[in-house]
């Protein structure tokens, strides 16, 4: 049976909605679940973008599945008084790989201090993120909009990985997830109460929420990716750009 | 001393944050000083785009002041179980003309019902919009964000306008509102927590909205409400598209 990692955020929940697959499910953290993946504990996860290409030679991934966004995601965002080109210090949170190179690639010229430190900037992501976009009148920049005017491409934050090795039912799994994507994107007021009721949220704002996230890794996505990758290897944070290694399905014996 | 029409509205705080002037404000809803701005009652006043056009013979307007969006607003949203292009009767709320005629605009195809009757949309806006968009699952189309992903431009909700007679001191007071809103921006905090006390809002969740809202009448909003008034004439909600006639200083005496 596949062993399929599963993060806990609720940004995972339109593609386990209703995931009509037989899988072992392995939930974690997302640095448990990259950890995990790459000792060969886990067949299949989510994985953070810059994750991803640091370990790409291997690993390969699903060619129809992503957590991207196009413009504002809400739950990435950059708080700050000063104005945005004159930012020297940010402060980030270790909790998520890829938003802090982001922040790199889009302030090149800032230095990163640990959370916690004076700076004149903080990164907040997920619910911190979204709490303090409610509640903190201080300006706050949301890294995926500022993606989009700066690129004119959607930003992708997460691929799915699996090892190197071909794994039998791996493309039959990835059908399933998107089927269940597919499900969810039908059925939006029912993903939202289900949501709600699991993590804890408003329905509306979570439907908000899902409707603002992208999960069909198409052109645009790919490119958005790649253009990512790019710009974090131009700012020292990656060696090389990988090419985008995909499952494909094992040759019938 | 010049009469100033004031809406109601939390997006007019910016613009009336430290109005440095001796004015006389008239506080109303948008209905009341469209009609005392007509009567020659009132001087001066916001007023929203499709009425100034249906009025633009007897109007002038201010060359530096709108209240605009590049891209999602928040406070106008199309609510509906229906795929967007399939959308055939759409219940509007009679609050706001100009909200009514992008809606027919988006979807030239669907038929307006009264509040409160069936339909396959609602249109809401304000706080029942931003109220909606928390609370209930059911899909939301932004119209700011569906006007630029159609035009590519920014959407221009209202415009300053005053009667056609030149009136002295009417460029001082624009000027006065101008370094008003500059003020606010140079100053968000402090504008979302005045804004929060005044209006009822959480600070973190105003400083958001203003973030949004463009207050400058740059030559991609007069070419945004250029492209509204066309459009809003090719399906019927307006005779002809007026020309953009500017309120001058008046000549010296």
């Amino acid at each position: 049976m596949i062993r399929l990692g599963r993060i806990g955020y609720v940004n995972m929940a339109p593609v386990f909605y209703r995931l009509d697959a037989e899988v072992e499910e392995l939930v974690g953290v997302p640095t448990d679940l990259n950890r995990a993946l790459l000792a060969g504990e886990c067949d299949l996860a989510p994985i953070s973008s810059i994750e991803y290409a640091r370990n790409a030679d291997r690993l390969r991934i699903l060619p129809r599945l992503c957590v991207g966004s196009e413009g504002a995601v809400d739950s990435i965002q950059l708080v700050s008084r000063t104005p945005l080109e004159h930012i020297r210090t940010v402060a980030v949170t270790p909790e998520s790989a890829t938003s802090v190179v982001l922040t790199k690639v889009l302030l090149p010229e800032a230095e990163h201090v640990p959370l916690g430190e004076e700076a004149e900037a903080t990164l907040l992501i997920g619910d911190a993120a979204l709490k303090s976009a409610f509640e903190d009148p201080t300006p706050h920049h949301d890294l995926g909009r500022l993606w989009l005017e700066r690129t004119g491409l959607p930003m992708v934050f997460a691929v799915w990985a699996a090892p190197d090795e071909p794994l039998p039912g791996l493309s039959e799994l990835e059908e399933a997830l998107v089927a269940s994507v597919r499900l969810a994107r039908a059925e939006p007021e029912r993903l939202a109460h289900e949501s709600s009721e699991r993590y804890g949220y408003p329905a509306g704002f979570l439907a908000r929420y899902f409707e603002k996230l992208r999960y069909s890794f198409g052109p645009r996505e790919r490119a958005g990716l790649l253009t990512f990758l790019e710009l974090a290897r131009d700012v020292g944070e990656l060696d090389a750009v990988p090419e985008l290694r995909f499952v494909t399905a094992p040759a019938i014996a």
